[in-house]
Protein backbone atom coordinates (compact mmCIF):
# COMPACT_ATOMS: atom_id res chain seq x y z
CA UNK A 1 0.00 0.00 0.00
CA UNK A 2 1.45 3.33 -0.75
CA UNK A 3 0.46 6.24 1.02
CA UNK A 4 0.38 9.87 0.66
CA UNK A 5 0.49 12.56 3.59
CA UNK A 6 0.19 16.19 2.59
CA UNK A 7 1.13 18.04 5.73
CA UNK A 8 0.25 21.82 5.67
CA UNK A 9 1.30 23.68 8.16
CA UNK A 10 2.88 27.20 7.69
CA UNK A 11 5.70 27.05 10.48
CA UNK A 12 6.39 23.47 10.30
CA UNK A 13 9.96 23.85 11.57
CA UNK A 14 9.00 25.04 15.02
CA UNK A 15 6.26 22.31 15.55
CA UNK A 16 7.54 19.68 18.07
CA UNK A 17 4.56 17.53 17.23
CA UNK A 18 5.07 18.18 13.56
CA UNK A 19 9.13 16.81 14.06
CA UNK A 20 7.96 13.71 15.77
CA UNK A 21 5.59 12.52 13.17
CA UNK A 22 7.77 13.04 10.38
CA UNK A 23 10.99 11.42 12.36
CA UNK A 24 7.76 8.55 13.42
CA UNK A 25 7.67 7.64 9.29
CA UNK A 26 8.00 3.86 8.61
CA UNK A 27 10.66 3.45 6.31
CA UNK A 28 8.80 2.68 2.86
CA UNK A 29 5.61 2.99 1.33
CA UNK A 30 4.96 6.40 2.46
CA UNK A 31 5.47 10.10 0.95
CA UNK A 32 5.40 13.37 3.28
CA UNK A 33 4.34 16.18 1.08
CA UNK A 34 4.69 19.30 2.94
CA UNK A 35 2.69 22.47 1.10
CA UNK A 36 4.21 24.98 2.37
CA UNK A 37 7.43 23.69 1.33
CA UNK A 38 6.69 23.02 -2.42
CA UNK A 39 4.73 26.16 -2.66
CA UNK A 40 6.41 28.98 -0.41
CA UNK A 41 4.94 31.30 -3.51
CA UNK A 42 1.15 29.69 -2.75
CA UNK A 43 1.09 28.85 -6.50
CA UNK A 44 -0.39 24.69 -6.22
CA UNK A 45 0.33 22.99 -9.39
CA UNK A 46 -2.97 21.37 -10.69
CA UNK A 47 -1.20 18.79 -13.25
CA UNK A 48 1.59 17.96 -10.95
CA UNK A 49 -0.53 17.18 -7.59
CA UNK A 50 -3.45 15.26 -10.08
CA UNK A 51 -0.71 12.83 -10.94
CA UNK A 52 1.21 12.38 -7.78
CA UNK A 53 -2.06 11.92 -6.65
CA UNK A 54 -3.49 8.65 -8.33
CA UNK A 55 -0.09 6.94 -7.37
CA UNK A 56 -1.91 6.59 -3.79
CA UNK A 57 -4.16 4.28 -2.15
CA UNK A 58 -4.69 6.47 1.08
CA UNK A 59 -4.32 9.98 1.06
CA UNK A 60 -3.86 12.09 4.52
CA UNK A 61 -4.49 15.61 5.21
CA UNK A 62 -1.97 16.18 8.03
CA UNK A 63 -2.76 19.71 10.15
CA UNK A 64 -3.08 21.71 12.91
CA UNK A 65 -6.68 22.14 13.76
CA UNK A 66 -6.63 26.33 13.32
CA UNK A 67 -10.36 27.18 13.67
CA UNK A 68 -11.94 24.35 13.13
CA UNK A 69 -9.79 23.43 9.91
CA UNK A 70 -7.04 23.16 7.70
CA UNK A 71 -4.23 26.30 7.15
CA UNK A 72 -5.02 28.54 4.03
CA UNK A 73 -2.71 26.61 2.15
CA UNK A 74 -4.20 23.24 2.54
CA UNK A 75 -7.77 24.68 1.47
CA UNK A 76 -5.83 25.97 -1.92
CA UNK A 77 -4.65 23.10 -2.49
CA UNK A 78 -8.56 21.58 -2.69
CA UNK A 79 -9.98 24.32 -4.31
CA UNK A 80 -7.47 24.01 -6.91
CA UNK A 81 -6.82 20.19 -7.41
CA UNK A 82 -9.72 18.88 -6.88
CA UNK A 83 -11.36 19.66 -9.76
CA UNK A 84 -14.79 18.78 -11.68
CA UNK A 85 -13.93 16.28 -13.85
CA UNK A 86 -10.79 15.15 -12.35
CA UNK A 87 -12.38 14.75 -8.45
CA UNK A 88 -16.09 14.08 -9.28
CA UNK A 89 -18.47 14.85 -12.03
CA UNK A 90 -18.78 13.28 -15.45
CA UNK A 91 -15.19 11.58 -16.76
CA UNK A 92 -14.39 12.56 -12.51
CA UNK A 93 -13.92 10.36 -9.82
CA UNK A 94 -10.85 9.47 -10.31
CA UNK A 95 -10.20 9.53 -6.80
CA UNK A 96 -12.68 6.71 -5.71
CA UNK A 97 -12.13 3.81 -3.89
CA UNK A 98 -8.96 5.54 -2.44
CA UNK A 99 -8.70 5.72 1.86
CA UNK A 100 -8.80 8.93 3.05
CA UNK A 101 -7.18 10.07 6.27
CA UNK A 102 -7.31 13.21 8.83
CA UNK A 103 -4.32 13.51 10.94
CA UNK A 104 -5.21 16.70 13.61
CA UNK A 105 -2.85 18.37 15.96
CA UNK A 106 -4.72 20.01 18.89
CA UNK A 107 -3.69 22.82 21.08
CA UNK A 108 -6.91 21.81 23.37
CA UNK A 109 -7.22 19.14 25.01
CA UNK A 110 -9.87 16.37 22.62
CA UNK A 111 -11.80 16.28 25.60
CA UNK A 112 -13.06 20.16 25.69
CA UNK A 113 -14.61 19.03 21.59
CA UNK A 114 -18.00 17.93 23.50
CA UNK A 115 -21.26 19.35 24.15
CA UNK A 116 -20.41 21.41 27.51
CA UNK A 117 -16.57 21.59 26.41
CA UNK A 118 -15.25 24.72 26.11
CA UNK A 119 -15.20 23.83 22.02
CA UNK A 120 -18.63 23.03 22.40
CA UNK A 121 -18.90 20.81 19.31
CA UNK A 122 -17.49 17.09 18.40
CA UNK A 123 -14.13 16.34 15.81
CA UNK A 124 -16.60 14.58 13.98
CA UNK A 125 -19.09 17.30 13.34
CA UNK A 126 -16.12 19.71 12.93
CA UNK A 127 -14.64 17.90 10.35
CA UNK A 128 -18.32 17.40 8.41
CA UNK A 129 -16.32 19.34 5.37
CA UNK A 130 -13.82 16.73 4.91
CA UNK A 131 -16.46 13.91 5.29
CA UNK A 132 -18.62 15.32 2.78
CA UNK A 133 -15.68 15.70 0.46
CA UNK A 134 -14.57 12.37 0.80
CA UNK A 135 -17.99 11.30 -0.16
CA UNK A 136 -17.96 13.68 -3.29
CA UNK A 137 -14.74 11.86 -4.53
CA UNK A 138 -15.79 8.54 -3.65
CA UNK A 139 -13.22 8.45 -1.36
CA UNK A 140 -13.21 5.97 1.97
CA UNK A 141 -13.46 7.59 5.10
CA UNK A 142 -11.07 6.71 7.87
CA UNK A 143 -11.61 7.52 11.71
CA UNK A 144 -9.20 10.71 12.00
CA UNK A 145 -6.28 10.56 14.24
CA UNK A 146 -5.92 12.80 16.99
CA UNK A 147 -2.71 14.19 18.51
CA UNK A 148 -3.66 16.47 21.23
CA UNK A 149 -1.54 18.94 23.05
CA UNK A 150 1.92 17.06 22.17
CA UNK A 151 3.86 18.94 24.31
CA UNK A 152 2.36 17.75 27.50
CA UNK A 153 2.82 13.84 26.38
CA UNK A 154 5.22 11.97 28.58
CA UNK A 155 7.84 9.62 26.62
CA UNK A 156 5.55 6.61 27.25
CA UNK A 157 2.75 8.05 25.51
CA UNK A 158 4.67 9.37 23.15
CA UNK A 159 5.47 5.88 22.03
CA UNK A 160 1.81 4.92 21.73
CA UNK A 161 1.56 8.08 19.33
CA UNK A 162 4.77 6.49 17.01
CA UNK A 163 3.10 3.17 17.08
CA UNK A 164 -0.26 4.51 16.26
CA UNK A 165 1.00 7.07 13.73
CA UNK A 166 2.46 4.09 12.06
CA UNK A 167 -0.24 2.14 11.64
CA UNK A 168 -2.61 4.72 10.75
CA UNK A 169 -0.31 5.92 7.72
CA UNK A 170 0.49 2.23 6.52
CA UNK A 171 -1.39 -0.48 7.87
CA UNK A 172 -4.48 -2.21 5.76
CA UNK A 173 -7.47 -1.51 7.71
CA UNK A 174 -10.48 -3.79 7.41
CA UNK A 175 -12.14 -1.41 4.59
CA UNK A 176 -8.70 -1.88 2.57
CA UNK A 177 -8.83 -5.23 3.44
CA UNK A 178 -12.37 -5.58 1.78
CA UNK A 179 -11.56 -3.45 -0.89
CA UNK A 180 -8.55 -5.59 -2.53
CA UNK A 181 -10.91 -8.69 -1.87
CA UNK A 182 -13.51 -7.33 -3.81
CA UNK A 183 -11.48 -6.12 -6.66
CA UNK A 184 -9.97 -9.35 -7.22
CA UNK A 185 -13.53 -10.84 -7.18
CA UNK A 186 -14.90 -8.05 -10.02
CA UNK A 187 -11.62 -9.22 -11.63
CA UNK A 188 -11.93 -12.71 -11.50
CA UNK A 189 -15.84 -12.80 -12.40
CA UNK A 190 -15.13 -10.20 -15.29
CA UNK A 191 -12.49 -12.75 -16.40
CA UNK A 192 -15.34 -15.57 -16.35
CA UNK A 193 -17.09 -14.08 -18.12
CA UNK A 194 -14.59 -13.53 -21.22
CA UNK A 195 -14.67 -16.47 -23.09
CA UNK A 196 -11.80 -18.86 -21.13
CA UNK A 197 -11.70 -22.33 -21.54
CA UNK A 198 -14.20 -24.69 -19.02
CA UNK A 199 -10.98 -25.69 -16.95
CA UNK A 200 -10.02 -22.22 -16.67
CA UNK A 201 -13.77 -21.02 -15.64
CA UNK A 202 -13.87 -23.87 -12.79
CA UNK A 203 -10.74 -22.14 -11.51
CA UNK A 204 -11.93 -19.39 -11.16
CA UNK A 205 -14.48 -20.22 -9.29
CA UNK A 206 -12.96 -21.98 -7.03
CA UNK A 207 -10.83 -18.58 -6.18
CA UNK A 208 -13.86 -16.50 -5.58
CA UNK A 209 -14.97 -19.38 -3.26
CA UNK A 210 -11.77 -18.95 -1.52
CA UNK A 211 -11.86 -15.74 -1.22
CA UNK A 212 -15.74 -15.92 0.47
CA UNK A 213 -14.59 -18.81 2.81
CA UNK A 214 -11.34 -16.13 3.75
CA UNK A 215 -13.70 -13.73 4.51
CA UNK A 216 -16.42 -15.69 6.67
CA UNK A 217 -13.55 -16.66 8.34
CA UNK A 218 -12.08 -13.35 9.48
CA UNK A 219 -15.75 -11.62 10.34
CA UNK A 220 -16.09 -15.34 12.76
CA UNK A 221 -12.46 -14.42 14.11
CA UNK A 222 -13.19 -10.45 14.43
CA UNK A 223 -16.78 -11.21 15.95
CA UNK A 224 -14.86 -13.80 18.57
CA UNK A 225 -12.23 -11.09 19.23
CA UNK A 226 -14.69 -8.56 19.72
CA UNK A 227 -16.34 -11.21 22.49
CA UNK A 228 -12.94 -11.72 24.12
CA UNK A 229 -12.28 -8.00 24.21
CA UNK A 230 -15.62 -7.27 26.20
CA UNK A 231 -15.34 -9.85 28.54
CA UNK A 232 -12.07 -8.46 29.60
CA UNK A 233 -13.64 -4.99 30.10
CA UNK A 234 -16.62 -6.74 31.67
CA UNK B 1 -26.32 49.67 13.15
CA UNK B 2 -23.04 49.05 11.68
CA UNK B 3 -22.09 45.79 9.76
CA UNK B 4 -19.02 44.67 7.58
CA UNK B 5 -19.43 42.49 5.16
CA UNK B 6 -16.24 40.57 4.53
CA UNK B 7 -15.99 39.22 0.92
CA UNK B 8 -14.31 36.60 -0.37
CA UNK B 9 -14.00 35.49 -3.91
CA UNK B 10 -10.40 35.18 -5.62
CA UNK B 11 -12.58 36.08 -9.11
CA UNK B 12 -15.31 38.37 -7.93
CA UNK B 13 -15.47 39.97 -11.57
CA UNK B 14 -17.08 37.03 -13.30
CA UNK B 15 -19.74 36.16 -10.41
CA UNK B 16 -23.31 37.27 -11.59
CA UNK B 17 -24.44 36.46 -7.43
CA UNK B 18 -21.39 38.55 -5.83
CA UNK B 19 -21.95 41.78 -8.38
CA UNK B 20 -26.07 41.10 -8.12
CA UNK B 21 -25.30 41.06 -4.00
CA UNK B 22 -23.03 43.91 -4.28
CA UNK B 23 -25.91 46.34 -6.61
CA UNK B 24 -27.97 45.59 -3.92
CA UNK B 25 -26.28 46.78 -0.92
CA UNK B 26 -28.14 49.23 1.39
CA UNK B 27 -26.98 53.24 1.04
CA UNK B 28 -25.54 53.28 4.45
CA UNK B 29 -24.62 51.61 7.27
CA UNK B 30 -22.78 48.72 5.61
CA UNK B 31 -19.09 47.94 4.52
CA UNK B 32 -18.11 45.65 1.94
CA UNK B 33 -14.73 44.15 2.48
CA UNK B 34 -13.39 41.93 -0.44
CA UNK B 35 -10.38 40.25 0.86
CA UNK B 36 -8.68 39.46 -2.66
CA UNK B 37 -8.95 43.01 -3.81
CA UNK B 38 -7.17 44.62 -0.73
CA UNK B 39 -4.57 41.76 0.12
CA UNK B 40 -3.45 40.63 -3.97
CA UNK B 41 -0.55 39.28 -2.35
CA UNK B 42 -2.62 37.34 0.43
CA UNK B 43 -0.59 39.02 3.34
CA UNK B 44 -3.36 40.46 5.55
CA UNK B 45 -2.84 43.46 7.91
CA UNK B 46 -3.50 41.96 11.24
CA UNK B 47 -3.60 45.06 13.52
CA UNK B 48 -5.58 47.12 10.66
CA UNK B 49 -8.50 44.31 10.44
CA UNK B 50 -8.70 44.23 13.92
CA UNK B 51 -9.41 47.88 14.33
CA UNK B 52 -11.78 47.72 11.76
CA UNK B 53 -13.43 44.59 13.10
CA UNK B 54 -14.50 46.93 16.63
CA UNK B 55 -16.07 49.25 14.87
CA UNK B 56 -18.87 47.01 13.84
CA UNK B 57 -22.11 45.40 15.52
CA UNK B 58 -22.60 42.88 12.78
CA UNK B 59 -19.19 40.92 11.15
CA UNK B 60 -20.34 38.72 7.92
CA UNK B 61 -18.41 36.74 6.14
CA UNK B 62 -20.02 36.44 2.07
CA UNK B 63 -18.03 34.14 -0.30
CA UNK B 64 -18.85 31.04 -2.33
CA UNK B 65 -19.41 27.77 -0.77
CA UNK B 66 -16.38 26.19 -2.12
CA UNK B 67 -15.27 22.20 -0.78
CA UNK B 68 -17.54 23.33 1.80
CA UNK B 69 -15.75 26.16 3.19
CA UNK B 70 -14.28 29.25 2.17
CA UNK B 71 -11.63 29.99 -0.06
CA UNK B 72 -8.39 30.12 0.83
CA UNK B 73 -8.02 33.83 1.73
CA UNK B 74 -10.77 33.96 3.96
CA UNK B 75 -9.15 31.29 6.05
CA UNK B 76 -5.91 33.03 5.86
CA UNK B 77 -7.87 36.06 7.46
CA UNK B 78 -8.92 34.01 10.48
CA UNK B 79 -5.69 32.87 11.37
CA UNK B 80 -4.00 35.86 11.34
CA UNK B 81 -6.43 38.41 12.43
CA UNK B 82 -8.10 36.20 15.22
CA UNK B 83 -5.87 35.77 17.86
CA UNK B 84 -5.67 34.79 20.91
CA UNK B 85 -5.97 37.81 23.59
CA UNK B 86 -7.42 39.38 20.82
CA UNK B 87 -10.33 37.07 19.88
CA UNK B 88 -10.73 34.95 22.80
CA UNK B 89 -8.43 34.07 25.53
CA UNK B 90 -7.05 36.55 28.63
CA UNK B 91 -7.47 40.02 27.25
CA UNK B 92 -9.78 38.68 24.55
CA UNK B 93 -12.97 38.84 23.50
CA UNK B 94 -13.11 41.99 21.80
CA UNK B 95 -15.86 40.90 19.36
CA UNK B 96 -18.13 39.40 22.30
CA UNK B 97 -21.63 40.11 21.83
CA UNK B 98 -20.97 41.31 18.28
CA UNK B 99 -24.24 39.51 15.50
CA UNK B 100 -21.97 37.10 13.08
CA UNK B 101 -23.33 35.62 10.22
CA UNK B 102 -22.83 33.77 6.75
CA UNK B 103 -23.69 34.43 2.94
CA UNK B 104 -23.00 31.64 1.39
CA UNK B 105 -23.59 31.39 -2.43
CA UNK B 106 -23.83 27.19 -3.98
CA UNK B 107 -23.72 26.31 -7.70
CA UNK B 108 -25.64 22.81 -6.40
CA UNK B 109 -29.35 22.82 -5.59
CA UNK B 110 -29.93 23.61 -1.44
CA UNK B 111 -32.01 20.46 -1.77
CA UNK B 112 -28.66 18.39 -1.99
CA UNK B 113 -27.54 19.43 1.32
CA UNK B 114 -29.46 16.78 3.53
CA UNK B 115 -29.16 13.21 4.10
CA UNK B 116 -29.88 11.13 0.75
CA UNK B 117 -29.29 14.36 -1.11
CA UNK B 118 -26.32 14.67 -3.28
CA UNK B 119 -24.27 16.23 -0.85
CA UNK B 120 -25.48 14.38 2.07
CA UNK B 121 -24.63 16.76 4.84
CA UNK B 122 -26.84 19.58 6.37
CA UNK B 123 -25.64 23.36 5.59
CA UNK B 124 -25.87 23.76 9.40
CA UNK B 125 -23.89 20.60 9.99
CA UNK B 126 -21.19 21.75 7.11
CA UNK B 127 -20.31 25.20 8.67
CA UNK B 128 -19.89 23.83 12.38
CA UNK B 129 -16.47 25.37 12.19
CA UNK B 130 -18.17 28.93 11.69
CA UNK B 131 -20.53 28.16 14.43
CA UNK B 132 -17.70 27.10 16.81
CA UNK B 133 -15.44 29.78 16.07
CA UNK B 134 -18.61 32.39 16.67
CA UNK B 135 -18.64 30.48 20.03
CA UNK B 136 -15.22 30.93 21.08
CA UNK B 137 -15.42 34.36 20.44
CA UNK B 138 -18.45 34.96 21.84
CA UNK B 139 -20.17 36.51 18.86
CA UNK B 140 -24.41 35.83 18.31
CA UNK B 141 -24.57 33.49 15.25
CA UNK B 142 -27.24 34.14 12.82
CA UNK B 143 -28.75 31.84 11.21
CA UNK B 144 -26.92 31.99 7.51
CA UNK B 145 -28.64 33.13 4.45
CA UNK B 146 -28.22 31.39 1.48
CA UNK B 147 -27.90 32.10 -2.30
CA UNK B 148 -28.23 28.63 -4.03
CA UNK B 149 -27.74 28.43 -7.86
CA UNK B 150 -28.44 32.25 -8.56
CA UNK B 151 -27.69 31.81 -12.38
CA UNK B 152 -30.99 30.19 -12.78
CA UNK B 153 -33.44 32.29 -10.58
CA UNK B 154 -35.97 34.55 -12.59
CA UNK B 155 -36.72 38.21 -11.88
CA UNK B 156 -39.29 37.44 -9.30
CA UNK B 157 -36.60 35.44 -7.09
CA UNK B 158 -34.15 38.14 -7.84
CA UNK B 159 -36.35 40.63 -6.01
CA UNK B 160 -36.62 38.51 -3.56
CA UNK B 161 -33.39 37.93 -2.98
CA UNK B 162 -32.47 41.53 -2.92
CA UNK B 163 -35.21 42.17 0.05
CA UNK B 164 -33.55 39.10 2.11
CA UNK B 165 -30.12 40.45 1.48
CA UNK B 166 -30.81 44.05 2.69
CA UNK B 167 -32.61 42.71 5.46
CA UNK B 168 -29.65 40.20 6.43
CA UNK B 169 -26.93 42.79 6.18
CA UNK B 170 -29.31 45.48 7.89
CA UNK B 171 -32.13 44.70 10.18
CA UNK B 172 -31.65 44.32 13.44
CA UNK B 173 -33.01 40.87 14.54
CA UNK B 174 -34.65 40.11 17.66
CA UNK B 175 -30.71 38.99 19.10
CA UNK B 176 -29.54 42.51 18.40
CA UNK B 177 -32.89 44.21 20.08
CA UNK B 178 -32.74 41.90 23.23
CA UNK B 179 -28.80 42.93 23.51
CA UNK B 180 -28.89 46.70 22.76
CA UNK B 181 -31.82 46.85 26.04
CA UNK B 182 -29.80 44.33 27.97
CA UNK B 183 -26.97 46.56 27.05
CA UNK B 184 -29.25 49.77 28.25
CA UNK B 185 -30.12 48.28 31.45
CA UNK B 186 -26.90 47.70 32.42
CA UNK B 187 -25.72 50.93 31.74
CA UNK B 188 -28.51 52.23 33.40
CA UNK B 189 -28.13 49.80 36.83
CA UNK B 190 -24.63 50.65 37.19
CA UNK B 191 -25.55 54.74 36.66
CA UNK B 192 -27.97 53.83 40.05
CA UNK B 193 -25.18 52.48 42.02
CA UNK B 194 -22.94 55.14 41.50
CA UNK B 195 -23.78 57.27 43.83
CA UNK B 196 -26.85 59.48 41.74
CA UNK B 197 -29.35 62.14 43.55
CA UNK B 198 -32.42 60.26 44.83
CA UNK B 199 -33.75 62.02 42.12
CA UNK B 200 -31.98 60.85 39.22
CA UNK B 201 -32.33 57.07 41.04
CA UNK B 202 -35.85 57.00 40.74
CA UNK B 203 -35.75 58.39 36.82
CA UNK B 204 -33.09 55.48 36.82
CA UNK B 205 -35.63 53.23 38.20
CA UNK B 206 -38.64 53.99 36.28
CA UNK B 207 -36.64 53.93 32.29
CA UNK B 208 -35.26 50.47 33.69
CA UNK B 209 -39.15 49.57 34.33
CA UNK B 210 -40.32 51.18 30.96
CA UNK B 211 -37.97 49.37 28.94
CA UNK B 212 -39.12 46.30 30.52
CA UNK B 213 -42.74 46.53 30.07
CA UNK B 214 -41.58 47.04 26.40
CA UNK B 215 -39.92 43.98 25.95
CA UNK B 216 -43.11 41.89 27.98
CA UNK B 217 -45.52 43.98 24.97
CA UNK B 218 -43.12 42.87 22.01
CA UNK B 219 -43.18 39.10 23.37
CA UNK B 220 -46.51 39.48 23.69
CA UNK B 221 -46.96 40.53 19.96
CA UNK B 222 -44.51 38.15 18.77
CA UNK B 223 -46.72 35.37 20.30
CA UNK B 224 -49.59 36.77 18.50
CA UNK B 225 -48.09 37.04 15.38
CA UNK B 226 -46.75 33.48 15.32
CA UNK B 227 -50.39 32.00 16.54
CA UNK B 228 -52.04 33.87 13.53
CA UNK B 229 -49.14 32.69 11.05
CA UNK B 230 -49.48 29.16 12.48
CA UNK B 231 -53.28 29.35 12.01
CA UNK B 232 -52.99 30.86 8.28
CA UNK B 233 -50.68 27.93 7.23
CA UNK B 234 -52.77 25.47 9.23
Amino acid sequence: MQTLIIVSHPTLADSNAQRFLWESLPAEGVTWHHLESVYPDGQVDREAEQQQLLQYDRIIFQFPFYWYSSPALLKQWQDVVLTEGFAYGPDGGRLAGKEFGLVLALGVNEREYQAGGREGFTLSELTRPYQAMAKKCGMVYMPAMVVSQFDYLNDSKRKELLVAYQQYVSKDTEASLKTTENWFKIQLQSLGKAGLSEENQQLVEHLIAVLEDNREHLDDLAWTLAQMEGNQLG
